[in-house]
């Protein structure tokens, strides 16, 4: 458990630094350490993997309680700015300056909200992924600004027009709306599997407002290349859930058709790793 | 999403059966799921995996209330009886009865409850593992059983003698006691690296009411030789979260390294893959 | 603490007998306590009563998990069947269907869901009341039934064409509609200060559905004049909240005047009698 | 909605002033907003207030996260600091420091436990009331001042000496030790139907740390009283809860009695103060 006054304030300090700041995607506080443990810089409170980690689809299915509960577990489980997925506001401009109330007084660093239509399905869905009018979508933004009662939570607006098939040009109008009414960063999604669209769009910003991206389907473009294209957060947001389901099914296979556990330990880590992990005050004690 | 009413009276039914019933750690849905996808026939809602998952000790941190949103979530996301892991009950007699009737009413089929104080530490910690009077932890068993307004509900008792350094009289005579007033099952808990305490423990065993295994610490025991020794359930408590913890590292350390997403896709499941366990009503398409 | 299993199916027979059926709103498990013991048949779990009792406004502020708790705590806290207020239906019909499930699982016996748009404000607020195409609410009475598992959970159709100023052609076409589709039963809400809307709309059905009516405008009208205008159920919606405000708002306003409790004690329930309501173990014992 | 930073620092303040800081018992955010709109200083999330509320006894059946979510829910109500009752510290001092960081994360201004046995029961409980070794309690009290990360956060420690049947020397004796090791505050709880036991008490105290008093039993004391006997804080901790008991139980009775609710207006608040109180964002209009 950390001091968690002033992560936003880190957060922000770090968007103007040198190199481009490194976002994953987490569920749990488990996941949280393990995104500290190996370096990061900041943690995605993902509405997929949260979605995922619950059983359910990615479709608001979860209700803001539910989320906020997901990103304060983070917050307080690791020393690392957390940015939450906020889905697309979970409802009108009102709805969404009580979210913003209720994250900031938890000391959630920040929250994401996407210009869909609520409920919103996971951007990658082969479903209608349609647009809430810019205007209305920036009246969230602006009521989101307005209800936080410090200076350093960020509200980060995220824009669909590609994802919804729209071109460039509506990307950079929509975004150019966005930071006019006080976005703190614009993050650009794109199910493009090449990276042209991202840099593309970071060629054609001209604001102070930073970018942030997501790299799922064009995970082969770099960290250095998103910086140099004027991204200034990259949010890699699956990876863990992705992984875990892998190394779980297979864990759990072997197991099952082995009728016993024996054969399994070289791919776990062992109970004293957990136990550390998880700040147990004593260690691990097996009797031989 | 299935129905719950009666996965209490399926766990009861396969107990009876020719071979012994195999339930598997998880602290989420999604581990629910992917427990049910594997084969076994029941979900553990485990204390240690759910204790790491959001981050502190398995130290009776987490609150009953926060216990029983765990497993009513995994009995939401996967068609499987799920046995709580309930810590010592959350206090004496009353608070135990209060707890069945929440656990029986959420449909959760069974909860486990341990004879050790309350704040009980992990078994495997290297603390002081202090026993409260076995007529004291009856008590609790009776209560609980005394609670639940259903037939089918399981209590499960679970001696710690073993574990608190008491030999295999001592375990017996608890679990005599236990049964005597009403557990449904006797859970002999053993941190030995070999499987003889319970090997033992089952050949004293003289009672109808069926034996529970956990071997974590001596993984080396089939499933075969339990059953032989008169194991009707086995759990694999901590398997699901180690392998997690394990990929994750890996995985994120790998990321952190390589400043790009290009080379880990091998290792992880795809995202179609984890739209179809969550259920996600329409396919992943990425736009080529 | 009591048996939940069939509070709908109880519903469901009151609602054949010879009289109206009662309900009262009420937000916690206190007022569910009092609700019963001054021996009405039913408890509306009031979305108006349960945002006043969180401090927020009747405008789809508080979400889904949250209105969820507060309907199993009156459910687990009195032997009476539960209907929730379920505003909208938390989004579309998935999400309603989603709702409908996790209701029913925890022994809720019904819910309420109303034909206006997300986010709704209530009913009775000089605010834009605009209602949902009448077949895509439809669509959704129709999900919500196909989600429940087993028989006898209600799903009540409220339609809010007169809120929204409809006249009664409407009303009742957008209630056939959802019979049609499965609705358990119709509530026909209306803000006149004169009975005679909903006692039209009482001669004009010609279905077996029941009708329900909430007279929180038209006070006037009694049990037996519903009735006979073919209303099967009534709910007193606000009620118990108001006495609350008015007495809670006068208690404190002499105690702070007064700078001591002493002349309190008459308007106050005695300290045992809350004991006894809450089931407290022991009684209440001062010192002499 | 209001910014929660200082709260604490707040009630510091106060507690230096010239007169006796009040709080009166909630257990929502309703009666937050009633306590502070009558005029009061703070509020006192009350553990009897708030099991009442769900239904349940005052015996340490709710679990922390849910006195969390209510202590939290009357921070976000309204603009006083809020002192919760933390009952025994659910569990250890290693479970009190994990709620000192969980409340003091949340915005609530304070903690208070009491030096009893957990689970406890209510004070005025005709039941064993057995204390803890002042020495573990005051273990306690340390690790929650050593937990908190702030300077501000206040853990008051609560002395059932005089509840046990000690006497003032017990009483004084724990409440030096707890002062020793930095609690904020010390609340000397009394059963007694006069005030002379407090009043004693507070003539004994010789050290700077401010006294508490919760006049249940002896109403007839004054605040000038306690003040002048060297107490800084008075806790009205349990008037809100059956005022509304009372007032609930008249207007249901009468309402069940009348068959309609054409005679209760009077008693009742009109639908446009509770919107005014819950900040509807419109008027409330009925047709006429």
């Amino acid at each position: 458990m950390n001091r968690i006054e002033n992560r936003a304030g880190t957060l922000r300090q770090l968007l103007q630094g040198p190199k481009i700041v490194r976002l994953v995607g987490g569920h749990d506080g488990l996941t949280a350490k393990l995104i500290h443990q190996a370096g990061f810089e900041g943690v995605w409170a993902s509405s997929f993997a949260a979605s995922a980690s619950h059983g359910v689809p990615d479709a608001s299915i979860l209700s803001m309680s539910q989320f906020l509960d997901v990103a304060e577990t983070m917050t307080l489980a690791a020393p690392l700015p957390v940015i939450a997925d906020g889905d697309t506001g979970f409802g009108d401009a009102r709805n969404f300056a009580y979210a913003v109330r209720r994250y900031e007084a938890r000391g959630i660093a920040g929250i994401c909200i996407e210009d869909k239509q609520f409920p919103k399905i996971n951007s990658f869905a082969d479903a209608a992924q349609d647009l809430l009018p810019a205007a209305e979508f920036a009246g969230k933004i602006r009521a989101g600004k307005q209800a936080q009662t410090g200076s350093q939570f960020l509200v980060i607006a995220r824009t669909e027009a590609l994802i919804a098939g729209g071109d460039l040009d509506e990307a950079v109008e929509r975004a150019h709306l966005y930071a006019d009414v006080g976005a703190d960063a614009i993050l650009v999604h794109s199910k493009s599997v090449h990276p042209d669209q991202v840099l593309k769009f970071g060629a054609a910003w001209d604001r102070d407002v930073p970018l942030v991206a997501i790299p799922t389907t064009y995970p082969q473009v770099t960290e250095v290349e998103l910086f140099d294209a004027g991204y200034r957060m990259v949010i890699y947001a699956n990876h863990g859930i992705r992984a875990t389901v892998r190394t779980v099914t297979d864990t759990l296979t072997a197991l099952h058709r082995a009728g016993t556990a024996a054969d399994l330990e070289d791919g776990l880590a062992s109970m004293p790793e957990v136990f550390a992990l998880q700040g147990m005050p004593a260690a691990f004690k097996a009797t031989p």
